[in-house]
């Protein structure tokens, strides 16, 4: 179900020289549906301070709450609009390789220009059949492994990412188990984006690495630039962490989501089974934005502690 | 669940003065999926002679034969591939309105120019869920309103047109009823398109149609491009007729589905419950390219006669 | 996919012989969802009245306006409840070959008792397509075929039906032609029903046709039961009729939606494109039931004139 | 959407009882459909066999590779036509607490006994996420929660199951975590089945576990019977022992399906991602199934060494 024309291909060498890629939030409208207006408004911001690539629909996006016509609707409208200003990377991973082959088909036919690939989680299977379910998507296009054994609940071994690199579709991994993990990797050729904000620092010039799948990029795409692309560079790592690690206390993306709110550019709005930080945790992050600086966060509006009453959780949509 | 990208705006002006749009074929592979490639070559082939625009999945592109999620993704993929060359119009109607606002929604975000709407077939509604039902999907993009009683069971009369009309994003109607309806909109200021080819010639040059939205051009664009674009030319469309007298012996598409397979351009796959035409018509087709002129057909190989054996039929898929 | 487990088996003879089978009207919550405790409520009445079987999601219950999942679901309830004291027939016909095969093979899984099916509406087909289409699903179970072409767009004609006789699966055809047609098939031996409610009391006694498959029956189940059961009586008849002209004054189930709402045994939520009567319809209809003695309508509230304000129109849910 | 006709009620009571209870293997057609018949064999030797419970669509059944509707339907088959014989269990879970919610209304809707809740695995939430997730289900029907870290990626830790232990619709708790978390929960009187088969007979008889929700018993269901019936066996535990430990060596269903399908109670057919196991294994399992004894297994044919040709995998369906 391939097209040949022209503004489909994009070469894998395309994507494996990106240095900063977002897995982008997803925002919604009080009912659940996508907010399309405040979406568009994070990918320009992204674009504006250099972010090279997104992935649409990833765990941060919450592709995992999302129909699949909702998902490919969602990749096709970014490749239509901003395609040309930055690489669309489409979450059309699955645990089960019907959906990844018809997700990425219907992915890469609207366009996108990269499909990421998690192996398959919770349902887990044999190493021989990890190689037959990357197999059946590998041919499509180019193609970003991800590996996060603390979600997926199964590690994906070198051994065989290595029995997939002469697949030319391979562009490389997205790897959170940690930095030695990485050199294993970029020692071999093998292209790697650390998916630890807390690590990629030291990923990107310590390890190897060709840099990062950011989430915290969605908040201070400016400095994940500097740190991605301006040299080693300790001192700005060290100002961004207390953030990250604000970000991550609890499962991503509920740090993301309630600062994006507190932001202003996304209504508050969660699909369960995501609930905003209490509270106590919000006030931290406002804070945190007055000691890093309201000039380096998306968006132009005061940050504000929003109350509980402010949010709306959505369990039907 | 708006974008105001700049990619997105299409102005209904710019629907409105489209004179050919062919509503196009979509074609398949052997286990029944879209055969990508084959409808690549069926879009160059309208652009390189002159059609303006496509209806995507259309009666005639079999969209009711069609999940959603194939729909919008062959919608974006068009738009993606073709859309700065062809104007892409989605038919994102049904006759549930639920359907028809979340298709519509969606074509929109991927980059359709324009939506064609059909009120409700089979269901049916009264006049006053008639306008309920449009007022529920003409505020997203311009609009085409397609009206052909003969499938949908049930006449869209003019006064409901009329109470549409001061609509910005009502392009027009495709209209099927006949040429005094059409006379009866254009008298109005209502743009028209013909929906019927054997009617499109008198309609464009004698009852003020703007043109046509046709099956025929799917074969002959050339010559339907000069139809709507040349001048009065009785001579042609008499050299013509023959054609659209074939094509619509049985319901469309079927005829049109027969046509491409002999010609070499599409797979001799038919999605039940379409089947082709028997061997006593095929054989007529290949006369009547003949008569006519292989040159003004689409694709370049002979044009030959299927057996029976070479036609598969799928109604799983 | 078929099961022989003995709770399937469902005979041909045991459809052939229901004479009164009422297509059920779908109840909704306010926010379009399945009002499940409203349906029970429906379908007992019916069970109590001496109705034999229900269409469950048919055009009048609104089966085109449901997801597939939501309409297997319903099936899969009403056996679940109600399928040891009524025969239920479950409207899995589609216009596409496919979903008819998809729907059917998951209806008689949930257990229901007998499928009807419809000719390819709207997209509609040739003779030969037809009898693929039907073909496709007869294997599954007892199948009753519905011949509507003031909806459908198409007749099915005698010779259709006559080609499919032999197959031990079709129970008989809902003809809404008129009384010859009907003739003509019980002339043949084969089983019909009415489709027409205003036709029915004479299809049954002066033409052959074994009973109706009614609308009006979910509100007057007692005087259909008798209408059907007990004798030619064309006082009962001309008694009900009144209210039959009423009910399909407008597209059905407009009227049918409307007056159950104002009997109180549904909340007034009508799902999109069907919107109510207006008021002086609504007055009407309480005249009707007084009239007609409140005592043989369904529910025990009074009956009442709803305002405009009452109704709630649903476009997502 | 609530039903409240007797045939839906079922007692949490009902549910805390069983103490022997299946995840029940789905078996494929060659297309990769379901296999029906074959599902019905199976269901019936459980209920020969004396398993009281079965989990339909678990990771065990690849609820994972189903759509919705083939989930529901399978439900729904299984409830029409064992219901009277069996507690038959939906594994209605999600990672998405919509999906939970529309999966567990339709399940219940068609009639089954509990619903099987999973935290939402890969996606993972914060604790206050987690009992809404959970809230948001429990009101449904009697409930089983499911924790099974290894593959969701996060504990369900006690905290969160005593806050929602007040529910009277909380059957309990399907814990893997380890016979130490059973005691903590059944000294607190919380309903536990063990959901690991190599610690479920000290689980019963040491820790206080109610019984077990089993994958072994698919194949020795009298066997599993005994462990949880008769008496402390170490014995029978022990001869068992080996059968499991074979089973467990790649993630479930892997080896349960190759075992299945070698007694030939199922087509070899497998839905990727799963593969079956190298034949090395495959002789293991003949020599295994010979040493405890055919008579103790599922299925009337020999058992036998099927070849690597036999299996059909496949990846759209």
């Amino acid at each position: 179900m391939r097209s040949f024309e022209v503004k489909n291909r994009t070469s894998t060498d395309d994507i494996k020289c990106l240095r900063l890629i977002t897995a982008i939030k997803t925002p919604y409208l009080p009912d659940g549906r996508f907010d399309i207006e405040a979406y568009d408004g994070l990918v320009n911001a992204q674009i504006e301070n250099g972010v090279e690539g997104i992935i649409v629909g990833g765990t941060t996006g919450e592709g995992q709450l999302m129909t699949w016509d909702e998902h490919i609707m969602l990749i096709g409208h970014t490749v239509n609009c901003f395609g040309g200003k930055i690489k669309v990377v489409g979450n059309t991973g699955s645990n089960s390789t019907r959906e990844a082959i018809r997700g990425s088909e219907q992915g890469f036919a609207v366009g996108m220009h990269a499909a990421l690939h998690i192996n398959p989680y919770y349902g887990k299977t044999s190493m021989d059949g990890l190689v037959s379910h990357f197999d059946g998507v590998l041919s499509m296009g180019p193609t970003i492994i991800y590996n996060v054994p603390s979600r997926s609940g199964q590690d994906i071994p070198p051994r065989v990412i290595q029995s997939l690199a002469h697949n030319s579709n391979l562009a490389g991994v997205k790897e959170c188990v940690g930095n030695d993990r990485i050199k294993q990797y970029t020692d071999d050729g093998i292209v790697v984006w650390s998916g630890n904000d807390d690590q990629c620092h030291d990923a990107r010039w310590g390890y190897g690495a060709t840099g990062v799948i950011s989430v915290t990029s969605n908040l201070v795409p400016g400095l994940m630039r500097e740190l991605m692309f301006g040299r080693e560079n300790s001192t700005l790592n060290s100002k961004v962490m207390p953030l990250v690690d604000w970000l991550f206390q609890e499962p991503n993306p509920i740090g993301l989501n309630t600062a994006l709110a507190q932001l202003g550019v996304v209504r508050p709005v969660f699909r369960l089974p995501y609930v905003p930080l209490p509270v106590e945790k919000r006030i931290e992050f406002v804070n945190l934005v007055k000691g890093i600086g309201r000039e380096h966060f998306v968006g132009e509006k005061d940050v504000q502690v929003l109350d509980d009453d402010d949010f709306i959780l959505v369990g039907r949509y």
